[in-house]
């Protein structure tokens, strides 16, 4: 007991970028206070021009009220040329690989400096096989989404590699964005036209 | 017959900032050659600092070859200062709303032009309810994912308001990030650990 009280102090200090006493703090102030965990994220979205629309970020509600980025996010999104699109942006489908990244990497942060591991490099790669014939309704046996995804991730640190491997576990364990992807959400579409 | 002829013609010609008639080239060489609608779209990831990421979208393949956007794309994404993130960015979550938005709009765009309703706005809202008690690891009940997504469309153009929520139907029909984000993808994870 002794011992595990002793790493237990020495893994909550900052590391990683990670304000590790912060973190443990957030998680023991929901721990008492459930509530605090629910959040509701937004995006708004405004049709452009052809297949360009751009999406504004900037507030969101949780932790108990409401929340503001500290600045407005602005991306625009677009289907490529050779779809005969413009390409002002990247296409819808490459900015869920973006948030399957980021949302992975993330986890792998946090994980790491809580378990007072020290990060040098994390990279990945995120690659989804799609066939276009569902979209373009030429087929209705090809589904419209992705085949499949797969993530190749690079990890070092001052771990061994297996206990660097449990970080991606323990990061895929807790992801947010990889549960929606692989097990999905109910999505609810109104429509108000004019 | 001949009213339809016409109908069709009038339908071919560019609106909405849509080629349309690019656009029906593009479905007619995929229904001559299927191969051409296998697409491998990627993202490459890189952490920065605690739970920010940098992510590059350049290139994909498709359509038969390997192919370039106009220009190298790079998105950073981060856990808003509440969560003890830096807000370098959106949060993933955040980017995966947008791409539910963005994929549905191009859709409407495209859908639109095709059947020769010219657009004048289309403008939408998402919202996602999550819990944070997954990703934190407080419960085993609670999903890391978001319970629930809304998006709530305002439409308007030269069509009358139930040919405006067919358009919307439609691209929910066949859209990619619809069916990712409902139906969910196998996802596959390696790890290379140094």
């Amino acid at each position: 007991m002794e011992q595990q009280t002793a790493t237990m102090t020495k893994k909550r200090e900052p590391l990683n970028g990670v304000d590790v006493p912060a973190l443990f703090a957030t998680i023991d102030a929901v721990r008492q206070q459930p509530e605090l965990a629910k959040f509701q994220f937004r995006v708004s979205n405004r049709w452009v021009n052809g297949t360009n629309s751009r999406s504004r970020i900037e507030s969101f509600n949780g932790a108990g009220g409401e929340q503001s980025h500290v600045r407005t996010f602005e991306y625009d999104a677009d289907h490529p040329q050779v779809l005969t699109g413009t390409d002002q942006g990247p296409s819808p489908v490459e900015f869920l690989l973006h948030a399957l990244a980021t949302c992975l990497t993330a986890g792998i942060g946090n994980i790491a400096a809580a378990r007072g591991i020290k990060l040098t490099e994390v990279e990945s790669s995120v690659t989804g096989n799609i066939d276009l014939r569902g979209i373009l309704g030429l087929s209705n046996e090809v589904r419209n989404g992705y085949q499949d995804i797969r993530v190749e991730f690079k990890i070092k640190g001052d771990a061994p590699p297996e206990k660097l491997r449990q970080l991606v576990e323990q990061s895929r364990a807790r992801s947010a964005v990889f549960d929606i992807v692989t097990n999905g959400v109910p999505v609810d579409i109104t429509v108000d036209a004019a």
